[in-house]
């Protein structure tokens, strides 16, 4: 008994860690896109500092995880859950690389003339750090129905990122001069599609984690949530 | 006794389970080269289908990875092991995804005019897929040393991907009538670039597991590797 409620606290450590992982890179979006229109160099080395307690956060939760495994035989439900953290982890670092992969290209962006493109990045970033925050909410909530609207919200994503890309092309076609800044534009918005990808895969973890808790369980509630 | 060999068979079929994978995420991206090259749109189909393929593979192996730990409680040594399955499976379904990616782009290309961009993606395809091959090869021979080397490759595919960059930027820029072909291309490097990366941290996750069952054993041998 008094090593289960070790355990507990262990997972609800857990939890936490996650989540503050999870500002971070969260975090580290929001600067990337905040140097994008701003155009400030220093926010773009911000990201970049983040990223490296990103990564060390990474680690930690590893090893947590590795400890918990370690300390008893969890129960399938824990065991899910731990496998969802890890999984989740892993997603949250790549969120922290692709930040910086944009403010990469905003430093390439702020030494060309700045141009206006017609394009709305600050709008597709809006949905997709939406995408995280409501990915994250349905890992804390345990709500397979919050995480399944998170998957719809992909195609959304997908068609501003097609979108941008049409525009893009006909920039390059029309007026040469701006291809550079076009094609960084293009490669932003492939950025930030590819974050909405990872939050994809935190809401998918949440249902693979809540519908086979209940299939283990022997309840029926997962199976109205359509196979992923 | 009986329920440790039980134990010891199921890490064997894990391990078989995910080079059985790996071998489908090679293959996936050794197709969509082979698209590339040969323009032919069929090549692409084929991608499409054995990514559908490797996501199965990938619930499935996650499914095996905790019955293994529901089954026992693992040593530490298996408990790194099993993470690093489980890591290195995400590694490789994205794999996938990025393979289905250069097939989408190829797709876009098939339909444009065939030109003679000055660009070699077959060579950069072959460092990126000896990459995967290597750290695969490292995962089963747990040899950290191996592993590293991976990592310093992963510099070299960075450089190529920044060469392709620079060269496409200026045919967008002297050649506008070849934009979007120069852009499709600045993306599937872009896509094997990031291959690059998950065979970096399939590796990092060799580097990891090995490092940490010697520094749990007491033992010094993972100490003289650089962090990573």
């Amino acid at each position: 008994m008094m090593l289960r409620s070790r355990f507990q606290q262990g997972l609800d450590d857990l939890r936490t860690r996650l989540l503050s992982m999870a500002g971070q890179a969260e975090n580290a979006v929001a600067t990337a896109i905040r140097a994008y229109t701003e155009r400030v160099p220093e926010l773009c080395e911000k990201v970049f500092e983040t990223e490296v307690m990103i990564n060390l956060a990474e680690r930690k939760i590893d090893e947590m995880a590795l400890d918990l495994l370690a300390m008893q035989q969890p129960m399938a439900v824990d065991l899910r859950f731990i496998l969802a953290v890890i999984k989740s982890n892993a997603d949250l670092e790549r969120v922290g690389d692709q930040a910086v992969n944009i403010a990469q290209r905003v430093m390439n962006m702020i030494a060309l003339p700045n141009t206006d493109l017609p394009v709305d990045i600050p709008a597709m970033a809006e949905t997709v750090q939406s995408m995280i925050r409501q990915s994250l909410e349905a890992f804390i909530s345990g709500d397979a129905d919050l995480a399944q609207r998170v998957l719809v919200m992909d195609d959304t994503v997908d068609r501003m990122n097609q979108d941008i890309y049409l525009a893009m092309t006909q920039v390059m076609s029309e007026t040469p001069a701006l291809a550079r800044q076009a094609l960084d534009t293009v490669i932003i918005a492939r950025n930030l599609e590819r974050i909405a990808d990872h939050a994809t895969n935190i809401a998918e973890d949440v249902i693979f984690w809540v519908r086979g808790t209940d299939v283990r369980h022997g309840l029926d509630t997962g199976a109205a949530l359509p196979r992923i």
